[in-house]
């Protein structure tokens, strides 16, 4: 396996920064919160450390994938509905037949996850977005928590 | 995309606190560790940073879900199911028809996530419960690693 | 539930240090990575805390698991391809009928966790390894960054 390494850079954690993002979601859909959280880290004065992301629910959840072909988010929703249809015969129906997919799809694809920060920017890769998925089929109201470790600027 | 912020908050990370529990889970079966993960932000003397958690298996995962209807629980197992049936032609299956699904669901749940703790206390929505999910049709001892990165009350 | 703690350590957060790993998959494969994980935390002159990788792409993934047993990989690698056939009938399909199943696959199997460190070293269970999971059909160079943060030996 061919590989290499960049070197290693060190700094001191100075700080611990915290906010909440309330954001109305629409139904069935994956948001882009990039901007957010670039936001975020820039208010931040983040310089070097990791942004740490954690959504407050069991039918949303958090995932980084492509930011540039739309039909890409299609076919993930797609593929979602296909794991877990809501014709299945699921127990847990009393909240509609969305329910219980949304709690699949939630469980499948993560309620928490970190991105690296050098030098005050994200260390996304050149087509990664962070995206709030929606598995409900109507709009709710989402809450996410960001956090930042590390030096500040 | 209607959305609204709270403050910044900022603190100084001035301790990380380790512990390793070790539970005896039940076989195929979401076993709820919120009032342990407590216990442990508690006694680590927590106020704002985030709770990391990891376990230390390739056949168990930890899960945050619905708290509140067991049926839940029991569709998010058979849905796992159906993705990974016990009678699909697997090659590895020398430790039994129930070891390589068990193997698929972990690589699908995952083994490490983290929780931010604010104000000494879970930041967890309400419906939202830490689980550890085994994966086994027997009980197995399983370790899990909690640590707290933060300021201290 | 019979359960056992161990006690809590403590430690002072002295350090974030950062580097990034750019390696050249084979295509669709699972290609372990621990020996240059241990290598970074070894390097940095890691004590205890946690290690931090994330891979900045969308085609491609972290996954911890079974180390020993080859079939364990190559059966989850036939799991995901179930869930994500190459002949679905994908919109997206002009970056090659391997790109969109690339996409789930990492959706569903994640770009972010973390391991503890204790001692000096990963605190991964017996049979866990660290793998990059390659899902396009064809070799990439893939980066991970990888931070550690915690106290210094």
């Amino acid at each position: 396996m061919r590989q290499s390494w960049s070197p290693i850079t060190r700094c001191v954690p100075k700080v611990i920064a915290t906010a909440t993002l309330a954001i109305d979601s629409s139904g069935s859909s994956f948001t882009e919160i990039t901007p957010e959280v670039v936001r975020f880290v820039t208010e931040s004065g983040a310089k070097d450390g990791a942004l740490f992301l954690f959504v407050r629910h069991t039918s949303a959840s958090l995932v980084i994938q492509e930011n540039a072909d739309p039909d890409v988010r299609s076919d993930l929703a797609n593929a979602l509905d296909r794991i877990a249809p809501a014709n299945a015969a699921w127990v847990h129906d009393s909240e509609g037949p969305d329910d219980m997919p949304a709690h699949v799809k939630t469980m499948l694809t993560g309620v928490s996850l970190h991105v690296p920060v050098i030098g005050g920017a994200l260390a996304l890769g050149t087509w990664q977005g962070i995206y709030i998925a929606e598995h409900r089929a109507r709009p709710h109201r989402r809450e996410i928590v960001l956090q930042f470790m590390g030096s500040t600027l």
